[in-house]
């Protein structure tokens, strides 16, 4: 699907850094201060790394959550891979789960679910909410319809990469 | 320890926005491709978070180090703090350990041995490399000997924040 400049959201870096701070400054009037944050990999990385400084949190996480294959295309069910994170280190904490966007969902319910059977209480926070999303993130900076370019992802991957198995394909034992 | 302004190397989000994209593009130019970023929380997850994307990585991890506790001020040792990500999942894997700055180079050390010991293959990168560290990475953006202002810790924490323990504070058992 193409997606034309006028149904855009341009999220710029320097915007971004805005984002953070607003969406940091709610939480704290909220009266809410998480224990950890766990990030969803890759999109909610950003975020945590910018809360984790806003919010003074010091212990973060991240889980590695596959879901989306492309623009519009969808795994059947989101999927966590591997490396594992302990969750079990999380029980009896207040736990904010980030992520970059609350499309269907489905991702954050699947992570919140996780995280709760720890016996963690937690919360959500995204940068943007999709009108379309099933789960309702208590903290979200902005809501729109409209397809989000963000500034880590954007301009898609450098030229010239090396022709070498990436992040997501089977153990070698010949690492290069 | 204060620092002023002709002593401070000042980052903003759009400058480190084209970090990102140089040090992908020198990454990428190398013929080196990650099969996993590995993030040394906090300072690191900024960079993981822009490399993820740039250099096509889809594993990410994080791991929590504590060292610095204030401006110039250190503990004794870097600490591995939980929750603890499975670093038996990156064996055999190329790995890259990413962090915001080689100072004295300890905190790249002490990561780089732990994940050499599962039998990864490592190299290191940072945004910035200072004269002083222990550790050459493998890949650094820019060196410099001058104190530097990171957009997402150089304003401090959201005023307001509710007084209650943070994230590296013991487990509760009456989260609130």
């Amino acid at each position: 699907m193409s997606h034309d400049a006028t149904d855009r959201e341009v999220l710029s870096w320097s915007l971004f850094g805005t984002a953070v701070r607003e969406l940091a400054t709610r939480i704290a009037a909220d009266g809410y201060r998480p224990e950890v944050l766990l990030g969803i990999a890759r999109g909610g990385l950003p975020l945590v790394a910018g809360l984790a400084y806003a919010l003074d949190v010091k212990t973060t996480a991240t889980i590695n959550v596959e879901f989306y294959t492309g623009v519009d295309s969808r795994l059947p069910e989101p999927v966590v891979l591997p490396p594992s994170v302990d969750l079990a280190d999380l029980a009896g904490r207040r736990v904010l789960v980030v992520d970059d966007v609350a499309d269907t969902g489905r991702t954050l319910a699947v992570v919140v679910a996780l995280v709760r059977a720890t016996g963690a209480e937690t919360r959500t926070a995204v940068v943007y909410e999709k009108p379309s999303t099933r789960v309702d993130p208590e903290y979200a900076w902005r809501s729109t319809d409209r397809w989000i370019d963000f500034p880590w992802s954007a301009e898609g991957p450098v030229p010239g990469l090396a022709d070498l198995p990436a992040g997501d394909a089977p153990l070698t034992d010949a690492p290069a």
